[in-house]
């Protein structure tokens, strides 16, 4: 079923002035004003005590756990962010020559291309998984131990390893962030972010029993009421915008997969409840 | 809602021998029996001139159009493939110095490690999102003029590109394959294949006006009424997969969001209806 033009009614005070913009020809188009700086670096595994600061930007993560941070010194929180940030592929993969930026024939984008083997190095969104936990009409959060976001509440989730399916990768997830086995129930949300070239894919789970404990990468887990999750301490758009549809899918009784996009406001921190728009939003 | 333990029904003659086997604890798992050899590998841009043989086994493309074949010689279609296939990254992106296999702290998987920088380089599955085209009760489908599955038809469908979201991207595939203008409706169905670091992201779509008409990698473009999908001339098994599921849901009224798992046999080709199983089935 496909919503046209509608208002984004995820009613959390984020901002007193919700507007409607077309943007993609044919898609229900939701957006709201904001301001500030930086991209949803999931899991770019910085401890807290090697915090450079909340608000400093982040290059996207190579997509792994253990990734090291990549902060790129050049941007702060008053610096504009370009339009998409992608690791830069200066050397070829198999050769170990340099790259040129080549548009190759029948294709229309610009690809880095190896000078002396020809070969194209394709650069492709990441997918980041995780799941939203139910027990007793509560649901599961972790408080981050790492950057970016540290201190901050999240679902469990993270990259989508190779080999591993999506459900299998949030199960994963959840395990390695909360200590928690789950039974992975139904999809629940895509959540598109452009900019920074991840799509998020949160499943509804379930305890398999009633344990949790803090990973590695998790000072806190705790498990919420709907009514006191705490939106001014999620780490990131893309757990506010899922924990917002899924409490008014709960409440209405009516739960469906959602599909949106969040388009990052330049310079906007992760966190930054005003600091971007959804857009494309459509459900099953 | 989940499905437990069911029998994937999709009567289209596949194989007489439908099995259950548990594969992901907690999950849905349905599973028929089949033979044969090579992954399912979207657009790999080999033109039918270029055609090495339909079983040939390939090397998973590096996820873009215009990809060269990639083609790996010493895979034939009575050899079994590895676990899972990608392409090895020798030399650093950053420094072009030699990489090594490494474990790094804090990860559980061998990624490949600069033996200079240190960068460690991580490598995700691909997106390939595509649009299930309706009108007046019929399906737009596309007869592939590049490699893999030359000739055969399929949904259009390609690799997500960096910049767009997944709804975008669904659409662009259909002007590049199909020349129409769509608008997408809603989310249908992700189908995951682990074994080749792929998921596919299919969208319900509407045609703005009703014109279509090859392009490029395309033969021929068509609508088929769902009695008459040629189920036999498929080029992938997530597109059996889907239109399978597309028609039982147009036949109960209930069009859902489906999840599913495609375990490609070692050796199958991605046309053959017998090399795969579907797993880890849930819907919304």
């Amino acid at each position: 079923m496909m919503l046209r033009s509608v208002h984004l009614s995820l009613g959390f005070g984020v901002s007193p002035l919700l507007r409607c913009l077309p943007r993609f020809s044919g898609l229900a188009s939701c957006s709201w004003s904001g301001i500030s700086a930086s991209p949803e670096g999931l899991p770019l595994g910085v401890p807290c005590s090697r915090q450079h600061g909340v608000f400093r930007a982040f290059r996207m993560s190579s997509g792994g756990p253990g990734t090291s941070p990549d902060v790129d010194a050049a941007l702060g929180s008053a610096v504009a962010l370009p339009a998409i940030q992608m690791p830069k592929i200066c050397f070829c993969h198999s050769c170990g020559n340099p790259t040129k930026q080549v548009i190759p024939d029948g294709d229309k984008n610009m690809r880095q291309i190896c000078v002396v083997c020809g070969k194209i190095h394709y650069q492709n969104p990441k997918m980041v998984v995780g799941c939203l936990v139910e027990h007793n009409d509560k649901v599961l959060l972790c408080k981050r131990k790492i950057e970016p976001s540290c201190g901050l509440w999240t679902l469990p989730a993270g990259f989508l390893e190779i080999g591993e399916s999506a459900a299998e990768g949030a199960a994963r997830e959840t395990l390695e962030e909360a200590c928690a086995e789950v039974e992975v129930l139904s999809p629940f949300a895509q959540l598109d972010i452009p900019r920074i070239g991840q799509s998020y894919i949160i499943f509804r789970a379930r305890l398999k029993t009633p344990h949790f404990s803090p990973g590695p990468e998790s000072l806190e887990c705790a498990l919420f009421a709907l009514d006191d999750i705490p939106f001014d301490s999620l780490a990131f758009s893309s757990i506010i915008v899922t924990l917002k549809m899924y409490i008014e899918d709960t409440k209405s009784g009516n739960l469906k997969f959602h599909y949106c996009t969040i388009n990052k406001r330049p310079g906007a921190s992760p966190s930054d409840p005003r600091g971007f728009d959804v857009d494309q939003r459509l459900h099953s």
